[in-house]
């Protein structure tokens, strides 16, 4: 029997089930006619800014296209744009949820936390197994297509098509990272710095003319950003895993080292769909087991999610390997290595940005003595942060190589990313928790709500950190799987010196190291200039809308929503290009030894910003929610000022510079290996 | 004729020039009792610093010449002691004019700017020409004792003595930049916390308990902490060029490659001295041109001493080569190359520190809208900073390799190296003239003094920021040569697959990346740690010392400079000890491939976050000064109390963590190159 079908088939049960979880959401009551109303405008700027910004992209999408099917291959763009579309769609689903999740989160919250925590998790559970089903099933369709119908009798198959699904799905989630990421911090700084500091309204407050710029911030870069960014992370790991177990030197390595049968290897290339499947299967189980227990606790009921899925996943994937690859113990581990590196993420990211542990505490109580030490402490702790992912990261490698070779770390990566589902479903739980607060103080609910809505997004702030720390760790594994299949793919790619001693490999280390540099530089002056922006926007409303200040006037929150499109599109234009662009000069100008030593760089330095700063902006974020519970004088104490300089300075940091470096490093491996072909061709004849 | 003689001859003439400019300024005018009473008390807290701090780290530099003398060689341990006695011995010199000097460029300001301006860069040439003539002689000599008394006739030269001179050099420049830099900031944000921020009495107020902990720290950390390193990467790199030089392998290559006769071949080993002592000649003269001209300013007289020196240099170099290496083109342009990285280096910093450029101008204006922005800029100036000086130090590489091979990228950094004597002539001028200020201030010195000596203070501040970028672009030029020179001592090294799809290398790649994120952490927490400890010990004084406020009584200074001695102690340690074990720990577990791996990635994450850190420091630190200048609302406005929190974020950024990664790049080159045989035998007999 052909197991493959089994991968759509999980697909399309991840799709269904998603649907009748959406249904479920959908039939809340969805509260008052204010709260109908609030969360209208934010449905509507959330989606104004996802059209714009999807027509932006889906313009230089189609140029990319064009020159793919003209240099590399039609069904290379056919692969891309539907890699494209698919994000895109991914996108949409989970915005849209989120935005309706958000005001019957609110309304739910009047009936409990138990019914408030249930219909905000169902929300982001629909974005979760949206985004592992279409992603299933748009490698596992495309991989059949080629199999089946691409391939004439008796030639090898050409998976290039694969890599352009992988590298439209990139493109999409690069853009939907750096622009969500621009839009969301621009809109919260900006919101903040007018709103909070200088008119000294609280956050949410309705008489600040961004406050909806601000919860359609949380929709676009939080949940249709995160989501484009983990469809994609998950499509590129499959592609690489599906990559390397078709390539005949790895199968046959196998066959040597680990004692697979010659008949096992055949189906290393499915075998990582069927993984895919498999989770997805744990995942829908893992959905019923986040309730809240007898402790009532919030973080509980999610992890509890989280660990049958996980617990489930290695049953199945025993299974799974039982089936394929007659039961080999080599590559079940390196699955496990997958689970493995996923669970210490969680656990080191939870101990960096939770408010019980040293990190966090440590910049609560270096608020005291003012900003300048606040903002020493958390930039310490990001610094800190990155040794332990690291550390954890390398034994990943280590294990997985030593127990399945290369491919074993491809499948430690597609076991780790299989899991995706539950994971952007714990996560998209924060973005829609967020609004129902938002919901709740400018509907003026009873503080009973409030303070369930309140415990929910305090939650969501952590959930929303550990993800960014799997999201970055999974990025890392991939990319390391992807550069082995690009190296694979380089024509007479063994002959090639990519020894570090080298001087063309070092300067391409040189260059790739510097360029996550250079692109955070990029999205943090963007999201300065764009803030600039709606605070003039701000305090211009503030001084011409009479009566604004007494509640009396509606403010103009369309065209604050307006302004930070614009202002998020104009400036997602460069670090995007750049991280297009910068492969192509060096693979064309120095060559693919060159090109090789920018991808690791690119991976190493990569990584460490992207744990150094989500890991810094969610310790100064949390820092200064432990000051608001009573610590060293509680809200409005000089301490909380100092804190509250750094959250603004750990927003654009964790929110839009480091989750956009996860985008980056698999961009330029999949333009890398898209592009490999025709550059080494190029390189030998010039 | 055997030239190499001429090396100890430039060295000592070096030191006899230094003997004569420090005879020239310490024949100046002392000033005032006054005066001479708080430069005394500098003077004796620097003393006690340094004799504690050289103590701490000679019981370690003891055991480690132990252990190299019973596992690698007597001749080596002897030779790791001179590197680091004369280490020290620079480091001493330099503290020593340093602090004189300060109180008679305060007393010559009374004079006029000319004279003024005159001592101050008198006494930073001292130190200047006493790094670079002890690193010569050190150099030199050690290589004549080998070649002359220490090689049995018939047999190879066994230059590994003088990899112990580097590693005792590079031990010492750590600990020194280090230990500085944490007394420096500790002292000077500690200061400034109580002082400025709580009491409201301004910087430098002989009230503040703090004040003379915090000029002590300027000459310990600015003057021998930067003595130290810029020692060392001298020595460090001189050894690189030596040892490249000698290999047969690289003397066959240029003899293939760029045409070299096999006769100058042969003179490959001792060019590099004498491109040092034709520098030191150069740098006499260069000196000469430092003079105020019509236009009176300051930085354009201190530019005409380095451009002096580089255009004699260049001439000098020429002439070098002639005789050497019958005027081998490929050499001397490998050279050059050297000091149009410099050069490069020089302007860019400029460009992103100096008050005239957007960066620094960006990072004032941002503070218009809070300190939560302006540190937002800055991070983001910084992170932008670290492109152009990457692509300079990439061009460097590939122009010196494709014009002599490896040794071409040991002679660029040699070059750039050998004009050391005036980077840190003028480098040493700036901690000299800010504590001339500090000095006029606390002795009431008349306001036009006081301006003048604000004037040179400001050029400080730069020629600061300049000489460390010049440091770290050399430091990484350095390392890569060290890294050659490590590459080829590894027993059985062209056997050695160093491939970064290797996943032991991709390993080392990874922990070398971290390690200059986690080291920076230390730093920065360092800091914090010892500046708290500051500030209770001057809240103590405040609360118990009846009169202090009102001038009538005396803070107890030495108590201050005591605290922030034993706290920087106590806090170097940490970071000390994990630059030297973590090469020995990979290398000995993980083998020479992933100690390869490691080195590498420390070099470029260094290289990356030092650039970061420390241009992002200077242009806070001078956005800050931008605005005092009379933008944005001048001194006193809500825009400069935001580029207080800044600066305060910056001191450490670009004093402790930043510089002390120059000194990690090279001690742990300098440490696995002389264990790598070692490990390689260790490693082969597991």
């Amino acid at each position: 029997m052909d197991y493959t079908i089994l991968a759509p088939i999980a697909g399309a049960l991840a799709l269904v089930f998603a649907g009748y979880l959406a249904y479920a959401v959908l039939k809340e009551n969805a509260g008052s006619q204010r709260m109908k109303e609030i969360s209208g405008a934010v449905q509507e700027g959330a989606m104004a800014y996802l059209n714009r910004q999807y027509t932006t992209i889906g313009i230089f999408a189609i140029v990319l296209a064009i020159i793919l099917g003209v240099f590399i291959g039609v069904w290379v763009a056919i692969g891309f744009l539907v890699g494209a579309v698919l994000s895109a769609v991914a996108g949409y689903i989970g915005m849209n949820i989120s935005v309706r999740a958000n005001v019957r989160t609110a309304e739910a919250a009047k009936s409990g936390l138990d019914k408030a925590l249930s219909v905000a998790f169902k929300g982001g559970a629909v974005t979760g197994l949206a985004v592992v089903g279409l992603g299933l099933i748009g490698i596992s369709g495309f991989y059949i297509l080629i199999a089946n119908f691409l391939t004439p009798a008796g030639s090898e198959m050409n998976l290039a098509p694969l890599i352009g699904l992988g590298f439209g799905a990139s493109l999409i989630s690069l853009f939907a990272r750096v622009g969500g990421g621009i839009f969301t911090k621009a809109a919260d700084v900006g919101a903040d710095l007018v709103g909070k500091v200088e008119a000294g309204i609280p956050e949410d407050d309705p008489r600040n003319p961004a406050v909806i710029a601000d919860n359609v911030g949380d929709n676009v870069g939080d949940c249709a950003g995160m989501g484009a960014d983990l469809f994609e992370t998950y499509v590129v790991t499959g592609l690489a895993a599906i990559l390397l177990g078709s390539f005949p030197e790895i199968q046959n390595y196998l066959i040597a080292n680990i004692g697979l049968s010659a008949a096992a290897a055949e189906n290393l290339a499915t075998y990582p769909l069927l993984l895919g499947a498999m989770a997805i299967f744990a995942s829908i189980i893992g959905v019923f087991f986040v309730r809240l227990g007898s402790s009532k606790k919030i973080m509980g009921a999610l992890y509890k999610g989280l660990i049958a899925s996980t617990i489930i996943s290695i049953g199945l994937f025993f299974l799974a390997t039982e089936i394929l690859l007659d039961g080999n113990w080599g590559i079940f581990l390196s699955s496990l290595v997958g689970l493995g590196v996923m669970a210490s993420m969680v656990v080191i990211t939870e101990y960096y940005t939770g408010t019980d542990h040293r990190p966090v505490k440590e910049v609560a109580k270096s608020s005291q003595t003012g900003a300048g030490t606040n903002i020493i402490t958390g930039i310490a702790m990001g610094l800190e942060a990155t040794a332990l992912p690291v550390l954890v990261i390398i034994i990943g490698i280590f294990l997985a190589y030593q127990f399945a070779g290369l491919y074993g770390i491809a499948i430690a990566a597609m076991a780790m990313l299989s899991v995706t589902g539950i994971i952007v479903a714990v996560d998209s739980y924060g973005p829609i928790t967020d609004n129902a607060g938002g919901i709740a103080e400018m509907a003026d609910l009873p503080s009973e709500v409030r303070k369930i809505t309140d415990a929910l997004d305090a939650v969501g702030n952590t959930t929303k950190a550990v993800t960014k720390g799997y999201a970055i760790g999974s990025a890392a594994l991939a990319a390391l799987a992807l550069f082995a299949a690009f190296k694979a793919e380089i024509p007479g790619g063994e002959l090639l010196d990519l020894s570090i001693d080298q001087p063309i490999v070092l300067i391409g280390l040189f260059i790739g190291g510097a360029l996550p540099f250079l692109f955070s530089a990029f999205c943090m002056q963007a999201v300065g200039k764009a803030a600039f922006a709606i605070v003039s926007e701000v305090r211009r409303q503030f001084k011409e809308i009479p009566g604004i200040m007494e509640g009396k006037a509606k403010p103009d929150y369309g065209k604050c929503v307006d302004i930070v499109t614009l202002a998020a599109l104009k400036q997602m234009a460069a670090p995007g290009i750049l991280a297009v662009i910068a492969p192509l000069i060096v693979g064309f100008v120095l060559g693919p030894a060159a090109l090789s030593g920018l991808l690791l760089g690119v991976i190493v330095t990569g990584l460490l910003l992207a744990i150094h700063m989500t890991s810094g902006g969610a310790a100064w974020d949390n820092g200064k929610k432990y000051i608001e519970t009573g610590n060293y004088g509680g809200k409005g104490s000089d301490a909380h000022k100092a804190a509250v300089v750094g959250d603004t300075v750990g927003d654009p940091y964790k929110d839009t510079a480091g989750p956009a470096l996860n985008a980056l490093i698999k961009v330029m491996n999949t333009v890398s290996l898209i592009f490999i072909g025709l550059i080494s061709t190029y390189y030998l004849l010039k």
